[in-house]
Order: C-alpha cells, then structure tokens, then sequence
C-alpha cells in the first residue's frame, strides 16, 4: 500500500498482538478489510500525524486518515512523553480509522511503569437503553496496570453485554444469543443471532434496565465523548462504517473516528516500588479467592489473553481457511511472490 | 461534633445534593452513621487536609480520618487547580471515609468549564465472576461534561448491576430482587434480597459471566486501585465498613478508604465554544432517539436526577419518618434547642 517500514511494522506489531493474545476479529483477519479502506481512499497509507492543540499534559492530535493501528501508537506515545514531564498525559484523536485492539495501545505504558488507559469510539452497532435506534459503536475501554512480581494487570472490553466477535462465533454455530445481547429492529428483546442484519441492535452492558444497561449505555457514552467531541471526531450515529462498501453517514459533524488515551506514572502519585508491592498484593488476594460452586479459580483482567499468548508463542497461531485463502489473495494482487508461509 | 462552620457547609451540601437529587440513601439519612463514626473515632470532626506528594497534574491528598464529604471537595479542588495550570488534575486520596454521591464531587469541575471524574472505593460487598467471597465495593464511578445549551451529561452509577439503595427499597417492600443481583454465600445465583445478610454477595454490573459480569468486576477493580493502591488507602476485603458497631478488618494494608478525583479543562483539547456546540448536537440527537416498543422517550445521563431536583425545590423534601426520628434524636443528644423543622 506504500506505508513507510516503520508504520507497517507497528501496524504489523498491533495486528500480531491481537492474533496472538486470542482475539481473532481484530488481528490479521482484519488486513483485506483495511485494503478495501484504502482503494476506497478513506484511509492514507502514509498519514502525516500531527498534534493540532496542546497543553503540558493533553493534546489532540489529527490522525490524517491514517491506519488507527498506526495513528494510535503515535498519540499513546504523546501521552507518555507528556506524563513523563508533568505525571500525565491525556490525547484524544481525530480523522483515524479502526485501531485494532484497545488493550494494544494502553500496554505501551507499562514499559514505563505508567498505568494506560484507550478507548475509541466505533460505528453505530448499539441501541441506548429505551430505543430502538443504533446510536453507539461498541465503544471498548482499556486499563492497564504494571505490578511488581505479578504479571499486570490488563482490562480490555467492549461496553456492550458481548463484543462483536462473540455474536460471529455463535453465527457461524449456528446457536441463539443469550437474552440481553440484541434486541429487533423495533426494540424488542432477541435472541437473533442475525438481529443486526435486519436492522436490530446490540446492547449496553447490562442488557436491560433492570440489570444497569443504562450504565453500559453511560460508558459507551462517556468513550464516544472523551474519544470524538474532545478532539473532533464524528461520533454517535455519524461514526464511519467499518465495511468499505457501505456508504458514509450523511452531515458528518467531525474527521475520521476518534480515540483516547491517557498515561498516569505511578510514581507521580507515590514510589513506584510501593505502589508495584501493594498492586502484588491486591493481585495475590484476587488469585486467591474462593470459588463459587461450579467455578474453579478467580481470574485477575488479563490472565486468559496472557494464557493463549504463551501458548500461541510456542505453538503458532491457527488461522481460519477463509483468512489464509484471503492473504493468498492479498499477496496475488500486491505481486508478493517471496517466501508464502501458507 | 465540633466542625469548623466551613467543614460542616460543606458537609451539608454534599448531604443536601444527594437528597434533592433523589438519592436519598446517600443523603441526610446518613446523618446518624457518620456521628456514630464520630464517637467511634473513626472520623476526624477537624482533619488537617494534606497534599503529600504531587507533580504538575497530579497528588496525593491524606484526608486525616476525615469526612469524606469534606475531604472529597477539598481533594477535587487540588485536581482543578492544577487542571488551570496544566490542563488536567489527577488525586488519588487516602485516609479519608464515606464522601456521598459521587456526582457531587465531580459536578464541581462544571462551573470551571471541565471535565469532572469522582470514584471511590468502599467495604467489600461484591463478589469477583466466578467467586464467593466479597472483595469489592459498589465502587461507583461519575463522570460530568458541560454542555453548552443544553444541560450538562451527568453519569453517576456503582459498578454493580444495582446500587445498595435499590436493594433496600425491594427489601421494605418484601419483593425478590432480578436475577444478576446478588448470590448466597455459596455463590449461587440469588432473588433473595436478604442475601446480604446471610453471607451472600451483590454482583458486578453483568450479573453473570454471560452477560459480561467479569467487564463489571473490572470496573470495580479499576475504582479500587486508582482510589487506593494509587493512594495507599485499604483496597479490596480491607476496605473499612460504614458501620460503627462493624469491627474493622484484621491486617490492613492501608489507610482508611480511598477516592480518586480527575478535572479536564475542555479548552485544553479545543475551543470551549466548539466542544459546548458538538455536546449539545450530541445531545439533542440523543434525546430525540426513536424509542423501543414500550418506552416514551430516550434518557440523556443526569436527566432524571435534574428533574427530580427541580421538584423537590419547589415542593420539598419528604423524609421517611425514621430519618426524621433520628434527626430529632441527635438534635437533642447534642442539645440544639433552636429552630426545629420537623
């Protein structure tokens, strides 16, 4: 596509990261998506990323239709620069496109001992609690914690009762959602794997009023706000489409999708070896709680995806038929004819 | 008790803000537990607020065994200061006790033109996915964002699938609680709403792994350590109980409980004008969603609290008469002989 080395290897580096920590809708099965983006010239393989406002600790920052998977790094990296001078760093982003997994982004912190936070804002997929419109994406927050002895701590979720990919996998088993994932498209609760197709919505974690879909539906809120109206970005129904062959919502408010993320250094608050003992400590306890019936250990946010990572590290990653016949593809029509691990 | 006239304005306020805004487990009802915190020396009448450690955006603030109520305003203040200078204000705050709603606190960033983020832990409650014990709080969360002519977006929610307050009003009321609120000690799921007190837990916002309780226990955990690892306030089962006649933990790790406050200047990212302009857009386009079958309109986030606070300061306060009974009775222990309203 043209991109520089150095913003394929970090797009590389984000979409492995998501392959090998388990979440396969966000790794390299996304490349043929992202290629279609750019022949409809909505993304710009070499984007000239810029900070267009600033203060010691903020910035907003024009992804310049850039691969978010590429604009994202950028901004995470002003966010660290600007915790390290002042104790924070806070950037929202405009004019980027998807940016793969949150969680990706805010790890970059831990390698100096920063506590991360990104989020970013998505088409609509999601109905508020009470309507019957998708006004929302699927909105993911992550947090990330450095610990001492203990691995991390890594929280990375969509704000809906079930991301996406979770509904594909019941799709292609051909099963029922559980109740409070989708509704129809006139609002009514379903358990419609296919809801979306026929105009239906996914819902805010929670699900229903009853069971606090208005706090899901007040996090993907707050992720839409600090990610697009801070910086610029269309938001709400305005958000682009991931698909290229979908048309762009008509009055766009802003530029692109937008994001954001945030950069605390522990020891802007207290010594980062007190702070990584006690953070061992609240791991340890969690680790170590009692089981309810039926269930056999007490996961700490980030266990599983470290689990498939180690185990993918050794053993490689299984890829679908369907996404190694479109690499072939890929490779075919961009006349990549070196080594074809497939 | 013997509180400053400022501290206890102060207090008051924060009580005030609770009851007018329809909270009212949260509000003047809690008179009674903080003066039995009080005679249990567990809250300093007269605490001596400290910023003991701090960077351009960022503190720690030592609350001294005060009130929350007063330690939360003091300590939200330092973070919109330092918003003034650095565009942003991050406080972690130990030593501190119950502070209210936590809207309260974030609310005060509105009238500076920012951003205002108010958390806080409290003793444990609720159960981690998959555990029988109680390690968390109801950790709630609020988040303020000014609007321009439109009113401001308000969110204030514990980050359990229901806040305690709505598990009492089920109790008075001798109803079953929804599945997903709470389970027995033994980690079965639970309609009893008297689980509590059997040993059972409340649930994270989720109610079950399925309808992604584990995103809710997430979010809790987030509260936990940003208010007291950050701090070095007690976190996780540590966590003091508001009771007085509860005993306190054994080995605890910290001190009191912990809040973290966060301020952002919306000009720090662009024009306050532009922002307030695409807030309100936001707004309307919220406010004017097509509702779902059954539902007469789509809430926009501190709507129904705003509406019940314009009633209620036309037509008063209703107290239940329990409350007022115990006014009375703490009115005569401390020998107020003057005015009595009730």
């Amino acid at each position: 596509m043209g991109s520089s080395d150095a913003n394929a290897d970090t797009a590389a580096r984000a979409l492995l990261s998501a392959d090998l920590r388990g979440v396969d809708s966000h790794g390299i099965a996304r490349l043929s998506g992202y290629v279609r983006l750019w022949k409809a010239e909505r993304v710009n393989a070499n984007p000239s990323i810029k900070i267009v406002h600033e203060t010691p600790s903020t910035a907003v920052v024009d992804g310049d239709k850039g691969l978010g998977l590429v604009v994202g790094p950028a901004a995470m990296q002003v966010a660290i620069d600007k915790a390290i001078n002042v104790g924070t760093g806070w950037v929202s982003v405009k004019n980027s496109n998807h940016f793969g997994i949150a969680g990706f982004h805010a790890m970059m912190a831990l390698q100096h001992d920063m506590i991360g936070i990104a989020m970013t804002n998505a088409s609509a997929t999601v109905a508020p609690t009470f309507s019957k419109e998708r006004l929302l994406g699927t909105n993911p927050i992550a947090v990330t914690i450095p610990a001492g002895n203990e691995q991390p701590f890594v929280a990375d979720f969509a704000t809906t009762t079930a991301a996406n990919g979770k509904l594909e996998v019941l799709q292609r088993k051909n099963m029922d959602a559980p109740h409070g994932w989708v509704q129809t498209k006139d609002g009514i609760p379903s358990t419609d794997v296919n809801e979306l197709k026929k105009g239906g919505a996914m819902l805010p974690l929670g699900g229903d009023k009853e069971h606090g879909s208005h706090k899901g539906y007040m996090l993907g809120s707050i992720v839409d706000i600090f990610s697009a109206i801070l910086s610029g970005a269309n938001y709400g129904p305005w958000v682009p489409p991931f698909p290229a062959y979908l048309p762009m919502p008509e009055n766009m408010p802003g530029e692109g999708i937008g994001h954001f993320f945030g950069a605390m250094r522990i020891d802007a608050f207290r010594p980062a070896a007190e702070f990584k003992q006690h953070m061992d400590a609240w791991i340890q306890r969690f680790k170590m709680a009692a089981t309810a019936e039926g269930h056999e250990r007490v996961i700490v946010p980030g266990e599983p995806e470290r689990e498939i990572e180690k185990e993918r590290m050794e053993h490689g990653i299984a890829l679908l038929p369907s996404v190694t016949d479109e690499l072939q593809q890929l490779a075919t029509s961009f006349n990549i004819t070196g080594p074809q691990p497939f």
